[in-house]
C-alpha cells in the first residue's frame, strides 16, 4: 500500500533530533533507550521514521499492506521466489502489529505489516485546515520513497514485480538492445512515480530516503532553512529528469542522505515504463545542470 | 483504475475547439461528424474528452479498469446492487474496447472498459523531457476528476463503495449525529483526493470536470490566459478546504463548468475520512474567502 | 523617497495587535497610551505603522525624503500650489525628526520628514540571511503603498507631480478624448508601480494600505492564514490588470482595508504611462474574474 | 537612471540569435552587418542588447540618464575624478542620441545617454495584459544588471559613488577592520539591489549580465528550457545570499555568461549597506549549497 517507515541508524541521537525535529519539523511520538520514533504532520500512522543510535545506514524498511490476507499472499510469493521470510509479531516494533520480515535479494530488510496505531494527522478529520497553523522548520508533511543500492537491480526489480505487485515507472539500461543490463529501476505500488527505487551498487546500502513537499517554492524554502541550520546540502535545488520531480539532496548529521521531493507525474498500473539510456543519464538525474557530482554517486550509508 | 474520459455535449463545436485546444491546450486526436476526441499532452490513452455537438451537459463518463475480469466482477456487484448494466462492444466508442455501461442511481451513465488505443504522451517514453517544449495555452497535462449532482448522495456513495471499491476521502453531512444526512461525498479509487465527487442536487447533472495543473503558479497563469481569451471565470483562484486543492472554476463556451486543480493530499485505502459540517462548509469549499457565490451552487449542465 | 508610515485609527488596540502582530507578523517597537508603533522585519526605520485607538480611517501618511533641503524645496512648491503646510518638529511623532505637515487638496494629511531612528532590519547588515529564521504569521517584510479616495483626482495628481516629483504609472480615464475625466491615478516616486494611488470618491478617506510579499505563493499562504485567523477577506487571491500585481484585500478588525501585494513591473522616470478605459476597468482592477464586487468599491474608512 | 544596453561580442551571430531569440525570447529590432539589436518584451526603449560578431566579452555598457543636463553634470564629475570621457554623437549607436563615452578606471567602456527611440512594450500602454499572450521561450521581460571584474574595486566603487550617485547595497571585504580591502561591491542607482556590481579580477572583463524573471518558478522553467535547448548551465537554480536573489547562471553559445535573476529586496538612498566577510562568502554567493565552483570564479569573457 505504501512506504510505512524508514528505520535508520544514526551516530548521535540528540544531533539527529535537532535535524529531524527542529529543521525538518517531524514530531517525536515515542522514545525508547537509543531510539526515537518520529511522525510527520500529515501522516496518521504512529510513526514513519525510527532513528536508532549506533552507526549509520538502513536497519529496515516497513511497507504497510491492506490486510493480513494480502501479507499471507505476498509471503507465499516471496517464498516461491526463494527469498527468506520470517514471521514478525505484534510488539517487535513499537505500535506495529503482526507481519513478516523479508531479507531481500539485495540484503536489505523489509517488513510487511497491516496494523499500526493510528494517531491521526495534526489537522484532524473534522473541518480540517490545509496545514497546521504553526509548522516547525521545513514542515515536511510525510515521507515519500527510498532509494537503495544493490548488486543486481534486475533481480530486485523482478522480486518487487512478482512478489509485491510493484511496477517500474522508469528504468535506466545500458542500451536499447535485448541483452542490455538494468542499471536502475524506479517502482511504484501507489499512483506516485516511485515508492522504492534501486540502482546498481553495493548490497544493503541506503542512497537516500525522501520527504514530500508540495511545490518548488517549498523546495527552495527548505534549502534556505538548510543554510540557516547548517545542514549539509548534496545537490539542488534542481529538477529530476527521472520522475520529473523537484529536489534537494542533503545529509542528516550522521551522513544519511535525505531528500525533499515535490512534483512528478501520476502513475497507474498501465503506465508505459520510461527508459533512460546512459548518454542521457546525467540529464535523467539532474535535468537542469546535466552534471553528476562524485559525491552523489558514491556516498552511501 | 481512473477517470478515463468525459463525454459532454456542447452547443457549438468550433467555439469549443477554440476553448479546449487553443486555450486549454488539448489536442484533437480524432473527429467524427458532430464530435471531437481530445487528449491532453501527458495522457497516453487515445482520448480523455469527447465533445458532442447539441445541447450541454454530460453524455457519459468512462472509467478505465485494469482487466476484463475486474469489469466482470464489477458487473456482478452492480447487478446485485440493483443498477442497470448493459454490455458495451468494441467500437461503440471510437478506440475503446469491450466493457459495460451502467445507469447510476443518479441517472448518470458510466462506462467501464479496460482497453483503449494507447498513443503515448507527447514527451514519449525514451529519455523524456518533463514537459513538451512548445505547450499550447494553459497546457493541461491530464483530466483529473468530475463532480456531479444527485438527489441521493448516500445511495450513490454506497454504490461506488460497494460496487467499485471507491472510498470517501471527505464527506459533508448535515450534522455529527448518527442520523445526519449526507450532502456530498468525495471518493477516490487512486491515491488522489478524489476521482469522482457528488453533491446533493438534481439527478443526471454535471457540476464540473477538472484538469490537473502542477502548482499554484500554473493556476494563476491559467487565470491570466482565461482573461486574455475571454473565458468566463466562475470562482478563483483560491484554495479548497475540501481536498486542500488550488482551483479556478470556469465555463466552456457552452456553459459547462471546467476546473483547473492542483495540490491536494495523497490518499490510501486506510485514509481516515474527513467530515465537514454545514457551519464550516463555505470554508470547506472556498477556504480563503469562506464565501459561496450563488452561481457556483446553482449553475449545472 | 518612499512611503514611510501609515498612521490609522482602530476601534480596539488589543484586537488590532493580534491582527498586525500575530497574523501579519509585524513587531511592536513602541507603545504610548492608546497607540502602537509597529515595524515589519525588513524595514530599518523605527516604525512604519502607527495604530491609534478611537474610530477608523487614516490619521496621516508619512513620506520620508532624502534631506531637509529636499523638504524645503517641496515646501516651496506646495505653497506655490496653494496647499496648506505647517512645520513639524522633532518629537511630535515618536522617533521622527523635523519636517512639514501638509493638508492635501483631498483633505488627507501628509507628513514629510527626513530623519527617523534607524533600528535596522531583523536580518541585520552583516552576512545576513535572506529572511528571519522564525517568521511570525504572514511575515510581511515591509509596507508598500496606499490608495486613498478624493473628489478631484486630477488636482491631486497634479499636486503630487508638481510638488513632489511623482509620476503616474497608470491612469483610469472616462475616455480617450482630450476632455475626458481622470477617475484614478497610480503614482510612483521610486521604481515600483505605485507609491500612492487615488481614485474618485469622498475626500479624506482610506481605501487600503498594502504590504509587500515576494510572490504568488506567499499571497496564497497569507490567504490560508487569514482563514485560520478569521481575518475578513474582501477580494482575492487574484491578479491586478493595473500594476500587474498579485493581491488579496482584507480587513483589519476595525474594518480598515489592508492588502498583501506582490509582483508588478519596474518603473523609471521615463515610464510610458498606461491608460485604462471604463469598458476595461473591471479587468484592470481584477484581471482574472473581470468582476468588481460592491464592497470593494464602496467600503472606505 | 538604469542599465540601458549591454553590447557584447559573440563568435557566431546565428548561433547567438537562436540563444537570445528562441531560448531567451528577445526580439530582433534591427540588424546591421555583423550586429544584432535586441529588445525584451517589457522594455520600451529601442534595444537593450547588442551582439557584435567577433570574439567574446564586453564592448560597452550603456546607462540611460534622465536629461542632457544630468549627463553634463556627470561629465564634470567624471573629469574631476580623472577618468577619460569623450562626446558621443547621435547615430554613433543606432537609435541612441548624444551623450558621453567614459573609459572606467577598470578599462570598461561606459556610455551615458538620455535619448533613444521609444518603441513601447509588447503589451502596450492602453488596457494592457500583464504579459504577451504568446511568449517565446523563457520570455525574459527585461535586462537587469551586469557584473564585471576589475583590479581595484575600491576605486571603481568610489567612481560610481562620486561621479554617478550610485550607492553600495552590499560589499565583500577582507575583514571588519578599518584597513580591510574591498573584494566586491554591488551598487544601485534605482531601487533594486544592484544596477552594476564588480568583483576583484582582471580589468575589462565581463562576469555576466542578467535578465529579470518574476519568481522562482520562472527560474526553474528557464532551467528546464535550457536543458531542452542544450544551453550550458554554470550554476543553479539557487538563492544568492548577496541580494537575496534567485538565480541560474548559464552561457551563451560564445561563452558569455548570462543570468536569470528574480527576487531581491528594495533599496533606497538611505539603505544600510550590507557587509560580507570572507568566511561567509560562499554562503553570500550561493546561499543554499554554500559552495563555489571553480568555473564560476574563473571563467570570464
Amino acid at each position: 500500500m505504501r512506504l510505512g517507515y524508514v528505520h535508520t541508524r544514526v551516530t548521535d541521537l540528540e544531533e539527529s533530533r535537532k535535524h529531524y525535529v527542529d529543521t525538518l519539523g517531524m514530531r517525536v511520538v515515542a522514545e525508547e533507550p537509543g531510539k526515537l520514533f518520529l511522525k510527520a504532520w500529515d501522516e496518521y500512522d504512529h510513526h514513519s521514521v525510527v532513528l536508532e543510535e549506533g552507526g549509520v545506514g538502513l536497519v529496515k524498511l516497513g511497507y504497510k499492506c491492506r490486510t493480513p490476507d494480502d501479507i499471507a499472499a505476498f509471503e507465499n510469493r516471496i517464498q516461491s521466489f526463494g527469498a527468506v521470510t520470517e514471521r514478525m509479531s505484534k510488539g517487535e516494533n513499537l505500535s506495529v502489529g503482526d507481519g513478516i520480515r523479508v531479507v531481500l535479494p539485495s540484503e536489505h530488510v523489509l517488513e510487511l505489516y497491516s496494523e499500526i496505531d493510528v494517531v491521526g494527522t495534526e489537522t484532524g478529520s473534522l473541518n480540517p485546515d490545509p496545514f497546521p497553523r504553526h509548522l516547525v522548520g521545513v514542515g515536511v508533511p510525510r515521507i515519500d520513497h527510498t532509494l537503495v543500492t544493490c548488486e543486481d537491480p534486475a533481480t530486485l526489480e523482478r522480486f518487487f514485480a512478482e512478489c509485491l505487485d510493484f511496477k517500474p515507472s522508469e528504468r535506466v539500461v545500458t542500451g536499447l538492445d535485448r541483452d542490455a543490463d538494468l542499471i536502475g529501476s524506479w517502482m511504484f505500488c501507489t499512483n506516485t512515480p516511485h515508492d522504492i527505487a534501486f540502482i546498481k551498487g553495493p548490497n544493503g546500502k541506503l542512497h537516500h530516503f525522501a520527504y514530500w513537499l508540495n511545490d518548488w517554492n517549498e523546495i527552495r524554502h527548505a534549502g534556505d532553512l538548510f543554510a540557516m541550520d547548517d545542514v549539509s546540502v548534496d545537490v539542488g535545488p534542481t529538477r529530476h529528469g527521472i520522475t520529473r520531480g523537484e529536489t534537494i539532496y542533503f545529509f542528516d548529521p550522521s551522513g544519511n542522505r535525505n531528500e525533499v521531493f515535490s512534483g512528478g507525474y501520476i502513475t497507474y498500473p498501465d503506465f508505459p515504463t520510461i527508459t533512460w539510456t546512459p548518454d542521457q543519464l546525467a540529464k535523467g538525474i539532474f535535468y537542469i545542470s546535466r552534471e553528476l557530482n562524485e559525491r552523489f554517486t558514491t556516498v552511501l550509508t
